[in-house]
């Protein structure tokens, strides 16, 4: 439909590609791991020594140390040695990077998730020469370091120095201190947040820099919106939008995440609210950029995406039939139709906004009828007057999601709708967010209908318990009452550095 | 001493440095290893499938197959891919390589031999891109390349080819074919010989491709020889050459091994009975080549090494005193004092008759009679007249050690030389030879003393015995009778493809 569009948003996004900025930053203790049942996931991290005691020493044959970096750490370690004798054998070294203390601890050969186990960070390295510095070719993302020497019976091996040449697009120095009103616990969220956000700016925005370390939509539409609040990076948004433009399909659908390509990337997996909300995410973009242009060059993707989300209706109400994948939460059992509707007014209600933004209301001129009668039919499809709540599936089943997405296309009137979310908020038995993601949704919404004091405990409550739990940055799946849980069948394989789970654009 | 020309040397041993030559070596076979307590080393090779049963299908998520390369391989694995499918997970495949059946079938975590481990031959490849050829940085030396991969979930993996981009200094077009005079066992050990050889000749000549991967000076004296009838690379034996000599201590004293570097190559261990050949290694390539400029350039090489050789009699005799490394042989319990003497002996002859060859008789006035003196003085101290053979040590032991380096020295006439060195054939209850090295000399002074029969009887039963048992390349040791033999500790970091046990010089 677009490909010669397609090629040319291509090259823009290629020509915006960021120079990464380069931080070296070194080890600052030596650890091992232990088990106590009282711990989260079972395992914490003692501090046995000091690099200083390891460093600058001769090694015995064989050894092994961990490496703590005190702090989350995206880059390319960098090991310093010496070797004192002749090296007349190669070095043989094996390396394992961990994010969690749980992951450090286990052997990745006990790995029985259903993602490849390639994402598990370890490396083997063989010099056949004495190199005074090891950069491992491969970026990794982690807090903890393992070094293993195994039968070195020849020279001896002086390690000088382990550190790690992080990288990331995201500029430190424009980002204010957090104000005097905030306390320890918001500061915390804070910088965490930051410094999740910073670690998934690479080339692109990564949904996580250990795990897809990929480009998705969803994700980009909630860290685009830390980063206008942070880091304020609005090229590489602006590249993100345009490598999913550059990747859609003939029929104009954009997919749920891209890879890099030429020449244009590669569409990933096609995810139904991720696609829709492409509009959503552009007119973010064009408010806290200011950039206009860019906006109209992409105005026609974000307008066929409704136009395709519009062929699921029938009678105007959205029924997911389970040949493409609807996401909206990593929760099993959830019923996703009504959420799944509301997905698309917003969208709609997102769209014409644009339009009206860029002077392009010509383009959506059918949208606001569009809107009101789809939200009539959900509201009489859903709304169980009774219960007070939009259910969703067979069973009438009320969750979060429905009410987020419900809210978010204004479904009911705002009095009604901020009364509903506050009702929520305090119920126990409905079906619950399954993850970080789906509670950044409620922080949003809650945000938009003004509920600002109960979006500010939200996020002190679900992202304050990682806080306290050692979070060094925010986790891809987090569920308090399930350490072990992970939709991939090993927490060892769970993100833990997320895109979707940066809380930062509640504070200012 | 000579520091100037250290550099000199240095950079002309850099000049001639090999341009190596490629060929693509593609496996023949899917093979896994069976427990066999019949065969060699308890392990042999069980055929499974051709490689085309394996290529161009769809692997599954976890896999491991063996590929047979048919020969003995050296350089770097070649295997090419195809993906299928979304690349949404890092690929990572485990290596492992090895010379033999028992290596092969070893977990290299069991190893406990006193070399590195980390000259056993493994990698661990993670590539975060769908290449579709993965090329190993590393050289290796192998027969059997296993791969590996495990929990790969996601895209399909297509394997095209497993191949290996072997390299060496050997030119094989101007290799002859051996006369129809030879049955099939003197062609598998001339072939076998070749390859041996071909595979130790690298940028320099090396003792063994897969350990030490080193220029040893020991091994050069034989390999230089095999490649003068064979091969005949002169320019990588002078390169050899002035690299020992580019790497002489302050007193003049060559190493017994060179390490490449810069501005000179670097010393590796001092070995006393290599050093003090020089002047018989320089003679060889001066006879072989022609290069009388190049004698003369190293002659004062080889005589310094004479000088410092001489410092150790006492009463012209010879006296080990452990004090440094007196090779001789791979053997424990040898008396080396009739060797170490005799070997002296040796090296005053050759450098006298290389200085005759070069018109430099006035540098070696005073060998004739030293080499008088130390004749007759090592006949008296060492020959028992009653048993017929020289002795070494105080309890007298009988070795072919003794025997052939005596032999060497010329230590009887030649009629009665001759007449000991067959009986000593027969003999069972002497000092026998640790391994090929000693073989290695044993035949070379039959050859020198015209004894071609036994010369060729012997190459025939020791080198045969290897081929017997399946040889590829021929091995640094070997026992018939203790097929796990190693004097290291582990027969798997044991050499199978080693400069000294190359038998070619043999035939013509």
């Amino acid at each position: 439909m677009f490909y010669q569009e397609e090629l040319r948003w291509a090259r823009e996004a290629e020509a915006l590609k960021p120079h990464l900025i380069h931080e070296m930053i070194s080890t600052v203790s030596v650890v091992r791991t232990e088990e106590d049942s009282a711990v989260w996931q079972g395992w914490k991290i003692r501090p046995i020594a000091s690099p200083e005691d390891i460093f600058n020493r001769e090694l015995p044959h064989t050894w092994e140390y961990t490496f703590d970096f005190g702090r989350f750490c995206v880059g390319f370690p960098v090991l310093d040695f010496e070797f004192i004798g002749l090296f007349d054998a190669p070095f043989r070294l094996e390396i394992k990077m961990a994010e969690t203390p749980c992951e450090l601890a286990r052997d990745f050969s006990s790995y029985h998730g259903d993602l490849g186990r390639s994402w598990l960070q370890e490396a083997l390295i063989v010099e056949d020469v004495a190199v005074s510095t090891i950069r491992l070719p491969r970026r990794y993302a982690f807090r903890y370091l393992k070094l293993r020497v195994v039968g070195n019976f020849t020279y001896k091996v002086i390690l000088r120095n382990v550190r790690c040449d992080t990288v990331s697009a995201a500029d430190w120095s424009v980002i204010q201190p957090l104000g005097e009103r905030y306390d320890e616990l918001d500061h915390a969220i804070y910088r965490i947040g930051l410094t999740t956000l910073a670690s998934c700016m690479q080339e692109s925005f990564e949904d996580g820099p250990k795990r897809d370390r990929r480009l998705w939509l969803g994700d980009l539409r909630l860290q685009a919106l830390a980063n206008y609040n942070s880091f304020r990076n609005y090229n590489l948004v602006k590249r993100c939008l345009l490598m999913f433009a550059a990747a859609a399909n003939e029929e104009g659908e954009i997919p749920g995440c891209v890879y890099p390509g030429t020449p244009r990337p590669k569409a990933g997996n096609y995810t139904f609210d991720y696609s829709v909300l492409f509009g959503d995410i552009l007119l973010d973009y064009v408010n806290a950029s200011g950039d206009e242009a860019g906006g109209r060059a992409l105005f026609p993707v974000a307008r066929r995406q409704t136009e395709i989300a519009l062929r699921q209706l029938e009678n105007s109400c959205f029924h997911y039939t389970g040949n493409y994948w609807l996401f909206v939460d990593w929760k099993e059992g959830l019923e996703r139709d009504c959420a799944g509707h509301s997905i698309i007014i917003y969208s709609l209600m997102r769209t014409l906004a644009l339009a009206q933004r860029l002077g392009l209301e010509s383009e959506t001129g059918e949208y606001p009828a569009l809107i009101e009668r789809m939200r009539n039919a959900g509201y009489r499809k859903w709304f169980d007057t009774s219960l007070g709540y939009f259910t969703s599936g067979r069973n009438r089943q009320i969750s979060w999601a429905s009410q987020i997405w419900a809210a978010f296309a204004k479904m009911l009137p705002k009095a009604e709708m901020r009364e509903l979310l506050k009702r929520l908020l305090k119920e126990t038995d409905v079906v619950l967010p399954g993850g970080p993601f789906l509670y950044n949704q409620m922080v949003l919404v809650l945000e938009r209908y003004e509920l600002h004091e109960e979006a500010y405990r939200l996020t002190r409550s679900f992202w304050g318990k990682m806080v306290e739990l050692g979070a060094d940055t925010f986790w891809e799946i987090f569920d308090p009452s399930a350490p072990m849980r992970s939709p991939y069948g090993d927490p060892i394989i769970n993100s833990h550095c997320h895109a979707w789970s940066t809380p930062t654009f509640h504070f200012k």
